[in-house]
């Protein structure tokens, strides 16, 4: 099965960025995760996303914050689809990662999930893998419902 | 082949939707395009997401505006990738849009592209098709090297 | 008489939300508080909606942050005036969450407060109760002579 | 029946406040229009504020733009329910209408309705009125049915 | 000489209001703190703009946070000059602050200095006292030096 | 009688300032309207500034778009009260004019009046000019009630 | 003398950037115009940021809109001094192009310009290569002085 | 070699700037820190500019927060290239600042960036002197290189 890959701009983005590897673990998806950025390594970042389809990646995930280029820039390197997490930076609360990542021009889309959300980055991506693949599809069906379920029996410490 | 579903909370959002038909029918993709509205018809939309993947779909893509809930209620009701594209409304120039649709919590993401991006939503769900389907990703492959063709070839208008 | 419901996305908003519950208290208004989340259980919260009314509720206050959709998503399937209070989320400092909930579109109304503003969902839910209750009027008099007292008897502790 | 009272601070508003009365007068319910400014008249403001539940209004709703203070005034001079309606100014697209408007201090809401949203406006104040009056609340279900067959019978014009 | 009105929506705003005083008091101009809320007492607060000017005060400096009407309503009864002073409260960084201060209509006009700054306050009504009264003048023409002399000796601390 | 002086950054400003000589001048207040620049003649301000109190000047008001820095410079180099106007530029619709004038540091405030709102510049400087002249006081008091009229004739034009 | 290089995104940003050549036209500098996407070209983007500095160019101009990532691509492989121009794009007036240029990380500057303010990034670029080049100089000195003529000879057109 | 020299509004911002001198003195770089401010003493900024270039210096950094006028002042009275450091002030996160400091007119363009970013200040400076100083030139080639080696070199502390 094809493996997701986690890049980010700095292992200062890890403690966030773990969240993917829990939730890619707990569906069994393999994975490699990556310090690459687009502002320093730029030709690493490119040569990984043209080679990475062929490399058995099915998805790539990209986390980086303020100018945040790093899925924009592997969105244009390759024709997997890539997933922008926008890291809250040190000003403007988040911000501007957020319009760096998302606002992509006609052509090179990045599919941006929210502020921060790390896990959600990780569930995108098993959720693109399960359009075709029964296991996962199941797999995610039975999340839903225990996340339906534990809503169902949250309770209000009064 | 697993289809796609354009789903849009008003008919005056079509003619910026019809730019991910387009691109659609550029790759052969086959889709249904359906006005409704978590707003006006939420259990439509829950009860068609309910049913999406066995329907045959493999990505659903939701255009709303303002409070733009769409996409996240469908995303609530599906375990298949939900792709948002924020659209300008008549005040704010599409900032709500924008939050509303890409600020999700956790275990319920939605992959958000720029906002009035309705063609990369569309190319976005074909890399999401592409990811296990060779023929889908030659010809993404083919259309990004037309895309640098395109640009290696523009002409300044001086 | 009629009941207040109130609803929220997650357990964690009940400390904000412990604010309404107090107000209404004060004024002897019977209310439930509910978890429901418009993302991970939408059926029952349309389900819940659905039946407000003949289940006796007069009012229903939905809080919730960041895509804040569930005020919408009960204003979309009741005909009970719905108040919605954006919770201030991790990042952005509660913007997302007030647009969210305020920028209905047309046919849909959800009655906002400001971002945190638990207490008055509350206040704002007695006047509604209010309007056709004289018993209830004559509070919200007492109430407000009293605030003005309390103004004015304001010292500045220099 | 109580009646609803209108206010606006400027004549210019009435282009966008006219869909107000026209969705109160589809649901036949009696309002007066008028025009009053927190800025320029402040006294007939609350002087009107104060008297409006003895003069028989049981909703006010109250529209202004830029530093938005009308809901805010009339909310602090009397116990009925205040449906705020910010309108677009000239600059800043409505933001500072909206943010005057919905960010009230604790112990004076105001319901707040989206940027220039005067037919919800109209629709929340008859939803007060209908929370114990059971005429209203039938028109209400019905006005909702009519809307989801509207959208169920949208076509798209190719 | 006429006085000052420091005017103040809560008596938690006087933590940052004391710099006005120390201001006031550094160049001997008389001044009263009160506490009076437009959205608690506005009545006091009209009938206190109203008579300001007969009871000695030359300028009125008024600061409120959030929803933040008090100058807007005070410069609505006085035609004394009004100075707004924004505060920060707990969410939005001051931002809907400022822009309910700020963006007042024709006809209405507030001075409005920035977020928190209380001694911007008192300094300009200082300078607007010193208009007519050539000792004022002096003195601010002093501090205005003393200001020159502190910044040009500033040394850094490496 | 001391003078007025309107300053704007460039002549594109004047159709907007046009408005404060118009209502100077309906006050009978003599001023001077000149263009200059902070960023193109900052020695022409700041000597024009130094010397706007022995030449007669009463009350300065600048007027300047984009990084707004005019009304700030003049503030630094008088002690005379700077009334800025935030000029709407071609991007960002005011909120740098707003920002770049208002958030003054400590020590040099300027009164700050909403964007573009040229009328209230100088309706703010009248008034500060009337503190001490009775006759100044007793036209705006004029004008006042003449606002108060004109809102109450107001008529809907249905 | 080392040449200026202007790169834009897409030839729709030309009419903006014109203004860029003609004022290195005015001074006289070598200058090469060329559409290079960091989206859709983006080896090329990289070859030619390599091979700037080699290839007679001392300044490199990039002008692109929305998640504008050309500037900071091009200073992530280059050493010579990159000027961004943030192009209004279709929604958000700005502030997506400007965050996306500016806010680079540690290490990668980008000297970022006003929005659409191609006549500053040639006049910077000039700047720059005047530093040691007092032919150079002398021109900017000599514009300079014009320009403040220009704003002195300012007529009012009243 | 050309100096550069270091301005700043108040020697509070030295803690942020003195990552400017670190990363000047890495590269040998002569260099003078200066704290003058474009509010309090302009007159100062104004004479230090004209005389910055026959004084030696190659580029000046100004670093200001809030309404930031320091770099623009400096740019309106020197030919040489001015970088502007945003410096995140109490409130509004920087957004002020950076605004204040980037929307330059016509004419007196800064070179901007990032907010708080000091030691990217330094490093464009270092890039403008390195044009035409091939030591420079080189030095920075080994920076970026030993960048480039630092991020492939990370390593993830799982």
């Amino acid at each position: 099965m094809m493996k997701v890959a986690i890049i980010m701009g700095s292992n200062s983005d890890y403690p966030i960025m773990k969240e993917t590897e829990i939730i890619l673990e707990k569906f069994n998806i393999s994975y490699d995760t990556k310090v690459m950025s687009a502002h320093r390594t730029p030709e690493l970042v490119i040569e990984f996303s043209k080679e990475a389809q062929n490399n058995g990646y099915g998805v790539i995930i990209a986390a980086a914050g303020g100018a945040a280029h790093l899925a924009g820039v592997i969105a244009s390197s390759t024709i997997l689809p890539v997933i922008g997490v926008p890291i809250k930076a040190k000003t403007l609360d988040g911000i501007d990662s957020l319009l760096s990542t998302v606002q992509m021009p006609s052509g090179v889309p990045v599919a941006c999930v929210g502020i921060n959300q790390a896990l959600n980055a990780g569930l995108l991506a098993i959720q693109m893998l399960g359009i075709s693949n029964s296991t996962i599809a199941k797999e995610l069906m039975a999340y839903k419902l225990a996340l339906i379920e534990k809503v169902k029996n949250m309770k209000l410490e009064k």
